[in-house]
């Protein structure tokens, strides 16, 4: 249910082309493919930096999804859905390391802390050759 | 010519709708509408913060860009074309401080700081009420 | 009251040396003279980045402290202290402008938004020649 | 000769009491110890949130100057302080996770990549039971 939530519900999700790679609770994983409309660099063909805040704030949420689900266990799909949508990020941070060139990325968050009311997370982007292309660190609203 | 290579060369800008609404160099602004493309949430019809953390680093290298304009006058075109190039973010930070709802958006970013090495920014996207929708911060390299 | 607790209740300020400067709800400041103590370059006289990170987040908080004392005029100075000590810093950043240096530093808070749960903060610190320092964001816990 | 550095040429860093722990590549390390004058809340025995900012900062130009070291191995001591007084710090985000209890506090710097003008680090600062007090991340210039 969350993979649908996120490949299909949110737009944008689908216009980066990201899909739930993973959602094993120590680390939940987004991907999603190099394409030209996420061309950041007109020169190199790198990924543009907001599609990889983009893909780091997007799998911070997930993360904080997936952890609320197994806090939750007992939750309907309903539930979940509802307590996900009062889910927010209060801040980001993104430290872009290398060019974000390759030809397929995952994006993994891992909840540092899961508070009653704030969530702090860590998030990474790698390429298939493992690299690291960026890593963040955002604050979530867990309501 | 920094209008076209951030509304047409830069792919992504081009995913998000970014137009250039001013080059004044105390504080340089993009513009976009708002689009179903762009939403992140399922329920309310609100920017995905993704499009939000695109917009304000987008803007941020557009002013540091036209802060290196201002300060090498005699470059050519292709002088700061090159030199923007160089430009790259090293880190950013997103403050989410409304939802991203209303029809038009405008990113605006301001140098702090534009060091020999390093420019420090700071930057706003208001939606068309005047809305403060997020603040950023970003320190960026400037070769 | 806010004056005192920050002044002298809490040991580390005291350390510091910081004094409040202003309580104008718009702006507060806290201010704080050089010496030798806080001293974090061996071969340049410049202060410790610790200091400078420490002030901004000190004044974000008597910022919030002051902007909840607005919000809630009512209140006894018992339940402004009371409130003041369920605030919390979730996360701050630092941007170090220019080496500190100088011979008196204040610190400015001012509240970007004061919502019911989280407010974010954009703080300052300038020399007495009103050269910036550094500048900061930060997220608070206003529970 | 970096342990001196830091110990007992950094006025601030006595101040705090930050003692070099380790000096291992992978995630040098400064210890200090709970005192009354490091602390933050008034009515809580708990760490004020400069003292843990400074703490994350220093650990990670510790870091930075270790992973220069092991960079040009030749170096002399003269050289080592030399290239370690021209690395400063950009910015830094520090996550208070926990609040600042217990006796004794460990700092660890980690160098994610250490490019030839940018260091980007990952800190911690744990206390004697192993609870996460707070995680940071910082951009250092490497000069």
């Amino acid at each position: 249910m969350l993979r649908e939530l996120f490949e299909r519900k949110i737009q944008f999700n689908d216009i980066l082309g990201l899909t739930v790679a993973s959602l094993a609770p120590a680390g939940p994983q987004l991907a999603f493919a190099m394409r030209d409309e996420l061309v950041g660099n007109f020169v190199h063909y790198r990924l543009h930096g907001g599609v990889i805040s983009a893909a780091l704030d997007t799998v911070g949420g997930l993360a904080v999804a997936v952890a609320l689900a197994e806090k939750f266990p007992g939750d309907s799909a309903e539930e979940i859905a509802h307590r996900f949508n009062r889910v927010g990020t209060i801040d980001l941070r993104v430290d872009y390391l290398r060019p974000g060139q390759g030809k397929r990325f995952v994006a993994t968050g891992r909840v540092i802390r899961l508070g009653g009311r704030i969530a702090s997370l860590q998030m990474t982007l790698e390429n298939e050759a493992g690299q690291m292309i960026a890593t963040g660190a955002g604050s979530y609203v867990v309501s």
